[in-house]
């Protein structure tokens, strides 16, 4: 798993168009736009070498939180992300990845906004200026 | 080199502080923070293996142009960026080639946005959801 972090005063997202591939999530009104404040906003790709890992999820939100804590952040948003010059996983393994990464930031009290897997989307970002407002990981 | 693109309807950045290495570039009334309207944003890392390369930054320019030409676009963000999972170059041949690069698409005809080297910079940006919107490449 490999991502990039924007810290936000403010982020917002409004669904386009469907992507190319098989896995396309449904959109309902609640996740077909949104918006949050004060945010850390990860580009996410989930790798092929993640499939054979044990807890590469929760390697992943530990990572996270490290950031989060340190910039006294409590809202997330993630975004899946086929840009970051890795090997990718299975379009369906990195679904539930999403998926998991969500359910278990909100087990532990994070506001977090998934955008929707396999679709194009508009984004606004205003994003601070500060040394630790850009963080590229890779967790393995 | 490596890049990854935004397409967007609008950018603005505004340094805030210098970063924490020694080459730092001066900033006047003209490069402390700018904006232009429906461009190509293009996060860039030059990298260690590009110092030895002839022609590299002609064969990125030329990877820039066919994105740029391709979506119809003539305005260009030239952002510094270390965040892109490759092994840098010098800071020193990373400075001088974003302004060789600069120079090159300023000729080509191009308005070019290049981002102070060295500093930190709050971003706004309201990013297109086609499916060229975001676009990463490595060049060699």
């Amino acid at each position: 798993m490999r991502f990039l972090s924007f810290h936000v005063d403010s982020f917002r997202y409004k669904i386009t168009e469907k992507g190319r591939s098989k896995v396309i999530e449904e959109i309902t009104d609640v996740n077909k736009e949104n918006q949050i404040e004060n945010a850390l906003v990860f580009f996410i790709s989930i790798e092929k070498s993640d499939e054979i890992k044990n807890d590469i999820i929760k390697r992943g939100i530990n990572e996270i939180e490290k950031i989060a804590k340190q910039l006294k952040v409590s809202n997330i948003v993630i975004i899946p992300f086929a840009h970051l010059f890795g090997q990718l996983s299975s379009l369906e393994y990195a679904f539930e990845a999403f998926k998991k990464m969500e359910s278990m930031l909100n087990l532990k009290d994070y506001s977090v906004l998934r955008l929707p897997f396999g679709w194009f989307n508009e984004l606004e970002i205003k994003a601070k200026g500060h040394p630790l407002s850009r963080i590229s990981r890779i967790v393995e």
